[in-house]
């Protein structure tokens, strides 16, 4: 795809200082421009890069004046960085516009496939699934008996999603996503366990993103809940009955626990751990490598270690556990002068 | 599937209390229960929903008395929970009751399949390998040359059993398992690294689960050995040549690194880390998130931290560790008070 | 296989004590040798072993003198471990040597395959993919669109490529390796998230090896990168924009947030944590579970902890944090012994 400056000033609705038929065909970074790259200067810190930079145009704020010559046409807009986020998804759109039912792959008789779905090969569709409009189911996913998939939904690479599951429209799964295998429940029973059958189910609402290889178990009764807007990274692990409120971020590799309930907004940092059967509350912040042990009632606390208290104090003391060896220096030696002390003042007395 | 509560109390050997003719054809939490569903009362702190449950059945111990008019009809048992449990187990075998061979699948010439397997499409079986009676393959697994896989065994879509491992009998491994992958072994050579080849193999004994996208290494030589009824969470990492113990329990995103041997009935909580070349004692128990750094020789241990030590002693430090800035504070204050103490007793002292 | 101790001799340049037409056809570890296996000795505390070993024949270093009979037949080499070492590898390169395009197999027809390559059955070719030579591409490996993959490296089963990803010559994927997915990239609007498109892309240099199940994230613009020789274990989480140098070694379920820059011949241990946009230096050792939360500009320093500091400082800390709670008690008998002295010197004085 190549277009001219003046095709995408027009597309972003901006105005053009230079060669309006300069031709660019790729993205790139400011700092890492070639010919015939568009790139964008939002962050004043990268600006002279402008200046220096090879890429061809750039997308630069309305308000921008050059100090010194610049090479490259700059195409002229209100934000330049929400203008060139449009371009980037314009651009993954174009590049991911798969479409039809590739052979072989397997869609049960049962099964009901929406308008415009793209079902790559080694693809498998259940009984009685319902597939909307527009998914995308990429190579090798599974989607298991009675799932159902709502309208604009991608599956990438081997996604497998078991039986009974519920997935909202305009979610993204990324290749190796696990959504509803068996909850980890097992009573003891003289010395050995004994499984609990999970027949719940997990509910993905809409617009929800999750990262490659994220494990989301089945409720042992009921649902597993992913509400509207939560954006999970990779390698995480929600257990059975967990629910996790709208719009709440997880990063990269934290667990939580069997039917925990966390609010909306949160934002969880990578490798935390949150324990089974709490509450944490609304716009609640836990920081990376974190472990919450109980609930957290009141909202929009930040919370760090493991396990996790109030981050202000957790910073505080973590600047005295780093001088721990000094303290007991210290102590060892106020002991020595206070023995000494008393040695002075009365001679005769044994400590 | 429908059930009268008649039925269902002949399955469980029950009597009933209200109408015997109620159709059920769901199992519900009883606090969600809705016309048409059978729920469970086990936990007295849940008795108050018996009294305002839409269930159309409950199943409840058989010394239950109601204090209000219940509208459900009862099921009295001798063990509610597991009675439940067991419909539950039931409803699992009957959803799950896959057969025969779907087509396109791969099987080996050489493999050798057991009565009544289940080979979903695209899933692939390996030259020698076999496949015991009634085991269920489902789509995009992989079962590798010279696997064999013991009667009963479950692997779920895309699980994949590299070369020459075994599987047991009445095992399940859910989605994205991952058997007998190279263990990580390295030897430096002249600053780069050379492998070290890995040609053991992986054995899981019967009884055993493991969850959605773990991965189990093979060993260097001899056998990665997961013995008899351990269960495993999701995304747990075992390394090559590791042992774990009959019965022991795992939680999810717990690593047990190379040549580590951990005993029989051990409960290891989620996150937890358990260095290479160690010996863990039968049942010991070791806290989430905490990293296990020497081995532990004595039973029944519980430890927690990072390196983790005795659980109570932990428990005891952390609430000290908590309050370090004010320990710290007061040794600062000792300082100076003892520095005025020894100024007003001896005036002239340089201190 | 099976050879003679005569032909493993001339293979390895040895010379043979004992019975040179004994015949083995598997390797196994000295102390679980059985009939018909060959082991190695190059460990002296291993010595005992080999006047009890059933195997019927031993590598030994040329300069072993045993000091009882030894019924095994010895092959004498300058290095035995680099010997068997080398055994090893012959060994996994012949049971692993697939050639040939199993079917059903999708190669698209814009897809370029170089010569004795192996594409499993359930594999997918993309769009204008490059295979190079002696590719082993397992069942069910997908290769996006614009994928290139250098000659002699292998897919295991499962192995998922995003489009326009890059992979060097001579790498080993194992089973579950995720390259390539979109980074976790949003930006807030009005209480939900806009996600950032990330239309960058994965480069994999030659050499690389990567474990089980780990995920490397594409980045938003320009490449993830992981230079030549780098080894990753299982389940590690590469986020977008990370780069990793030549020859670093990553243990199972470490996790490198984005943007951040790790230096040449790092050796970072499992779970550990490195947040984003910071540059650790070449040679730097991070210990298991450590959270490196700020840039390390020093090289070839060791550095442990969460947030992690130089890894002596955090032993010494660590001793005196598992004494806390007698220090607790020290600093209160020491507020409680000053008031005394003060009050026997200065009997009037209220404190």
């Amino acid at each position: 795809m190549e277009f001219t400056a003046r095709q995408i000033s027009e597309l972003l609705s901006g105005t053009i200082t230079g060669d309006p038929d300069v031709r660019v065909s790729r993205l790139s970074k400011i700092e890492e421009g070639v010919p015939g790259s568009l790139s964008f200067l939002a962050n004043p810190k990268y600006t002279e890069f402008i200046y220096s930079t090879r890429a061809s145009a750039v997308i630069v704020g309305s308000d921008f004046v050059p100090e010194q010559p610049v090479a490259a046409t700059l195409i002229r807009v209100a934000d330049a960085y929400a203008s060139f986020a449009k371009l980037l998804e314009m651009y993954n759109q174009i590049s991911r516009d798969k479409k039809g039912i590739e052979q072989p792959s397997y869609v049960s008789e049962s099964a009901s496939l929406g308008n415009n779905v793209y079902i790559g090969a080694f693809a498998y569709i259940g009984h009685n699934a319902i597939i909307g409009d527009k998914v995308k189911i990429y190579p090798g996913a599974y989607v298991g008996d009675n799932v159902t998939i709502g309208s604009g939904t991608t599956l990438f690479a081997g996604v497998k999603i078991y039986s009974d599951c519920s997935i909202g429209s305009e979610c993204t799964l990324h290749a190796g996503v696990i959504i509803g295998a068996d909850g980890f429940g097992f009573t003891p029973a003289s010395g050995s366990y004994q499984k609990v059958a999970q027949i719940g189910n997990v509910i993905i609402e809409d617009h929800v993103e999750i990262g490659a290889g994220t494990t989301i178990d089945r409720a042992t009764l009921g649902s597993t809940i992913i509400r509207k807007g939560v954006k999970l990274d990779n390698l995480i692990q929600i257990a059975h009955n967990v629910e996790i409120g709208e719009n709440t971020v997880i990063a990269a590799q934290t667990g939580v626990a069997g039917s925990a309930k966390i609010g909306r907004n949160c934002m969880i940092g990578g490798q935390a751990g949150i324990v089974g059967h709490i509450t944490v509350a609304d716009g609640t912040k836990i920081a990376a490598q974190s472990g919450v042990g109980a609930s957290i009632t009141e909202k929009d606390q930040v919370v760090q270690g493991s396990p996790s208290f109030a981050i202000s104090d957790y910073r505080r003391t973590y600047v005295v556990f780093k001088k721990l060896p000094d303290l007991d220096k210290k102590i060892l030696e106020l002991e020595k002068s206070l023995h000494e002390l008393r040695q002075s003042v009365f001679p005769a007395k044994e400590s």
